[in-house]
């Protein structure tokens, strides 16, 4: 069975044998997937950008195999940057917010109309009062303007407190006079900073008479609307080359006594008035939203980016045969060909890979979740509620950290999963996870974050072992599951037979268990140090590797939780049945991966671990007829997969052979270096001689 | 204490105040743990070759920040090839083949010079019978050709008896004839075979009159060596550009035909005579003898590759600060500023670095060892004797396929650890992993060479269970543990305050109960599923996941004994009891990462896991102050490292500042893609008026 749009554009093409046959023995229909995947809204999206898209030049990425330095890229960018413009001015999706993010995905690269979209667009919308938010937020959805989000400096990142830049108020003018005062203060990172954006919200510490009120958002023009020069006082310049991520033009600035108006301040959370009198409104943690709400775009952009490397390496490994299996002897294997089979069939591959297609799936059903989440918070919090504000903070820090971290590491397996091949940028992946990998760092690295979450689990640990009331009602929370928890209670893991690994309840209880075990074992070591004499900073650090454990526990907690609820609400059987499937498959090899912290939180023995691996096993045949149906299920173009491996057809091999036509040195025999200097290394004699011979423009020895 | 050469090609810089009180509290002369480190012969050619080579603007890696296009990157690898060759004929260092591998860490680049050197020529060596290593050998060593090895086709990597290129004997001219008969044929990946090479060792089916005798090596001309010009039906492409290592020319090759005379068939390990008689002498296997010295060259590589990286992360958390840790509570870290600490004080961030620096130690020792080793392998075969091939097979295998992969995340780790910077080509480790990281799939990737190791470690346990004499006498083998293991011994985890963290041949002795229990554990499932009435191959893998967990757990016990071995032999006693600390660093974070398999191994009880956490906390402590001397100690030169945040004088705000002015889009205010794109997403109007006018070559709106 198959079925679905994933078809339409490859109409015509003459599909790879293997792949018609993974195709034809699948247990579901592939459309059903793709719509339970991406849920209706997102789905009717996707489908009219895709459509829009698919037959624009610019939104093919063949080009970055190429991938000439940082201008061709560049301009390249700013290309794809006006047919983005156009896609949204046609289709008038900018007041449908949810269309950012498939936007984001099906646009395949990021550049700076994309940070406009995600983060400076909706910082306006969140931190302007509305007055502000009149004048800007229009302007801003008709990139009149082109916005960014300047935050971190060339020595403070995670340390938001540590920033240098300063926000003078000058009551005589009524302006503020911005200043980055040393080396160290020069703004590094900002996406678009370098040579497109005009404006900027730039973080810098608000000071009235010599009073420092600690970091707060302004917004700064940087260039001339008319001729895009930059303004005076404001120096602006490209921080380099990176691993991947290029067409990015991340930039560094400089301020030297840049004025602008006193209502420049975005005023929803503060006020200064005329005689510089400040404000604070509402929760003060809100001057830092912007970060929360790109955590919760980041999760929700993962599990897609994800898909990408996973559909190339499951449909690649369904054509790439290696190696016999029907041989009599291993010895033979280096000596007789037989008859070769399809990677996929080999167990290291499906257990390298079904786990990630799990995860890529469980991460983009958590992202659709965790936006619901988000929105809910926002409009509580539109009315003056922010009893949510520490849960959205502890479940955006961990999920950012994990799963930031796993997708790119999934990505880099996937591209080993590969072989060798996987290794050339006409795989695909290489730039994909070059591209991808910054996110585990920006916006708040695993170490940072975990530190954050785990604060908030420690929280509920506090109030619970001194019998306080916990702040807030923990009901239905992802929160209340550690509240629940009795630390006293006598735990023995069940005797050998008694475990039961197609139990999903049983299984969630176990993860569950793991998790507060390290939650109320790191807040004893925590309380434990505290009470040596140690600072709280101190005994924090001292905790620290303990925290990152705790908050990636805590992140499986919820992701499977998410992904079961998701599962069991799936209408066509067939389909449901596959996502349990997956579901199994990816809690069980968490568990497998994480054993000892299961063995340490008393819900498994070691003894336990060879029947874990049994019905491991067992769940990755199972989901093997269903794989390559799966990714196809994604539902991404070949134009966006970019891949000669991942491709719909399967044609790999020619596709390898034809990409080699687009590399520069492939154009004549001899290559550039040669008469320069690879004849001298043959002979050196002809350094020092006279004694050749010009021949078709190389020089030629004589003998 | 401070001292020793690494300081030499510094005078006269200023040193970061941070750095200079590292180096003035470390415990050691850096001299001394250098000579330690490198042997005294590896340690005297690295001084030649550093004062050959620091002078010479070829080995100045800058210009890879700005990387613009594989033609300009092949180019200047070219003239850094040029300059090697220079370099290896004035020093004469071509008989000293220790010379290779200092030489290849050096020029900081491969290239096809290098491939030269580490592949083709110990192929001709090691392959050539004593007639054509006449001829061959001076031909290669003088730089008269330039060769490549040619195995890997576009659908045949791991599987070389799968190889489809075949050479057949032409009785008549007395020639082979080489043809790749189909698309899949198509040779694929040889490094410098694009453009460079003018020589080839080319793995092919040899055929006489239609019996095909399986892969054999013959030497193929595929340049012109006057014009360099590509031979009658020899077609030769480059591959692509690839996620890394694109100085490397890797190329195809297509055959039609091209005759080769019979005495072109290397014939070391079989011979044919005139009327197309097959004969074979010696082992078999080491027609394919070519992989295992790669994976030795690969192994001796690695722990200096890895080295840098490290250097960099480490100087750069001692002049990072981020976060003051007197403040009185965590909450305000979003407000107060306070003294901040050096970053490498941080707990996660010593637990990050300090296992991979003692890796980085680790694995250059067993480098060193390796090379040993396979010296004393290889002096033994000339003679006849073959009995260690199993071990050295089953030795390079599972050290390479672990420490490559431990080398490339661990590189990824440190850039991670410099944060956001750190994916900024400027930090040098971009690069550093982006070429490395091949290394885990080139020569075997993991799960290939997992299965060869366990293969060997079973027929240990096997004639061991048979009660069958062992083939060859393991005394003083790296394979005697696995025979001396007692599988029906009752094993009962030591009770809770019996464990001795600080007791090395306790910890080895758990290592090695890991190690063997995993391999009876296999051998044993092996066993049964054989008994299930599977295929040799089915039952191959079905225990596969278990095997790579089989191998890595026995290069643990290698790398150890071999590290532990080392630092007992140390002569400085204060540079010992650094290494000592380094080794029980390493040996307990490997406890703590693989820690489920020691409970299985019943080395361990879940309930040892606080103390072991304590004690490994301990161990980071006592080596931090002694941290960057031991990088120092690394003594890798400025030019090499390559990166703003590594650099010996620690100014590295400075250097990443300084390094924007390389990029191409700093050279303009308002860049390319402003008067192309940019303008008509901001005034979409201008796109159909003519109402512009012109001001400094670009287009502006007269509103």
């Amino acid at each position: 069975m198959n079925g679905g749009g994933a078809t339409t554009e490859l109409e015509g093409c003459v599909v790879h044998p293997d792949l018609l046959s993974e195709r034809k023995k699948c247990s579901f229909k592939v459309a059903d997937f793709t719509r339970e995947l991406y849920g209706p809204l997102h789905f009717d999206i996707l489908t009219k950008l895709r459509a829009a898209l698919s037959r624009n030049p610019a939104f093919d990425l063949r080009y970055l195999w190429g991938a000439d330095g940082t201008t061709k890229q560049y301009v390249r960018a700013c290309w794809l940057a006006e047919e983005v413009v156009k896609v949204i001015r046609d289709l008038k999706v900018m007041d449908i917010e949810e269309a950012i993010g498939p936007l984001q995905i099906l646009a395949g690269e990021d550049m700076f109309v994309m940070l406009h979209l995600t983060m400076f667009l909706p910082t306006l919308k969140n931190m302007c009062d509305d007055e502000q938010a009149q004048y800007w937020v229009p302007l801003a959805k008709n990139f009149r303007i082109i916005g960014t989000y300047c935050q971190t400096e060339l020595a403070h990142g995670s340390n938001v407190a540590g920033l240098e830049t300063t926000a003078d108020f000058d009551e005589s003018t009524d302006e503020w006079v911005i200043n980055t005062p040393s080396l160290q203060a020069t703004k590094w990172w900002p996406g678009g900073l370098a040579k497109s954006s005009t404006h900027c919200v730039c973080m810098a510490r608000l000071r009235i008479r010599g009073q420092d009120y600690g970091v707060h958002p302004f917004i700064v023009q940087v260039r001339d609307l008319n001729t895009h020069e930059s303004l005076p006082g404001v120096t602006l310049f490209h921080i380099g080359r990176k691993l991947g991520y290029n067409s990015m033009d991340n930039g560094g600035a400089q301020f030297r006594d840049v004025r602008i108006p006193r209502r420049h301040l975005l005023m929803k959370f503060c006020h200064v008035d005329r005689k510089g009198n400040y404000r604070q409104l509402g929760n003060k943690k809100m001057l830092y939203g912007t970060m929360t709400f790109t955590r919760k775009q980041i999760i929700m952009a993962a599990g897609p980016q994800l898909a990408k490397s996973v559909v190339i390496a499951i449909r690649y490994s369904a054509v790439r045969r290696q190696f016999a299996m029907n041989l009599k002897k291993p010895e033979d294997m280096m000596t007789e060909k037989g008859e070769e089979v399809q990677v996929l069939d080999y167990s290291t591959q499906q257990f390298t890979l079904f786990p990630i297609l799990a995860a890529s799936i469980a991460y983009t059903v958590s992202g659709i979740w965790m936006d619901g989440f988000y929105a809910d918070f926002m409009r509580e919090a539109e009315k003056g509620n922010f009893s949510k504000l520490e849960e959205i903070h502890s479940v955006t820090s961990c999920l950012k950290a994990t799963i930031s971290l796993a997708v790119a590491d999934g990505m880099e397996k996937c591209r080993k999963a590969c072989g060798g091949h996987g290794y050339l940028l006409a795989a695909g992946i290489p730039l994909q996870f070059a591209n991808f990998v910054p996110v585990a760092t920006y916006e708040g690295d695993r170490v940072v974050l975990s530190v954050q979450t785990a604060r908030v689990l420690l929280k509920v640990v506090q109030r619970k072992m001194m019998n306080k009331r916990q702040k807030y009602s923990l009901e239905g929370s992802t929160l209340e599951y550690i509240h629940e928890f009795d630390p006293f209670q006598e735990r023995k893991p069940p005797s050998l037979g008694d475990e039961k690994w197609s139990d999903a309840e049983w299984i969630l209880h176990a993860f569950r268990q793991r998790s507060c075990t390290l939650a109320y074992k790191a807040a004893q070591e925590y309380t434990e140090i505290l009470g040596e004499g140690k600072t709280m900073m101190e005994a924090l650090d001292e905790v620290k590797i303990e925290f990152a454990r705790l908050s990636t526990a805590h992140s499986h907690v919820i992701v499977l939780q998410v992904f079961l609820d998701a599962a069991r609400g799936v209408r066509t059987p067939e389909v449901r049945s596959v996502w349990e499937d997956l579901w199994y498959c990816l809690a069980l090899s968490w568990m497998d991966e994480f054993f000892s912290e299961f063995l340490i939180g008393k819900s498994l023995s070691s003894d336990h671990h060879e029947s874990l691996m049994k019905a491991l096993k067992s769940i990755l045949r199972k989901i093997r007829p269903n794989a390559v149906a799966i990714v196809d299920a994604f539902w991404i173009p070949d134009q966006l997969l970019n891949s000669a491996l991942g491709r719909y057809d399967g044609r790999v091999y020619e596709a390898l052979v034809n990409s080699t036509k687009m590399e520069e040195l492939n154009r004549t025999d001899v290559p550039p270096g040669y008469q320069e200097y690879i004849q001298y290394i043959l002979h050196p004699e002809r350094r020092n001689s006279r004694d050749t011979v010009q021949k078709e423009g190389y020089t030629v020895s004589k003998l």
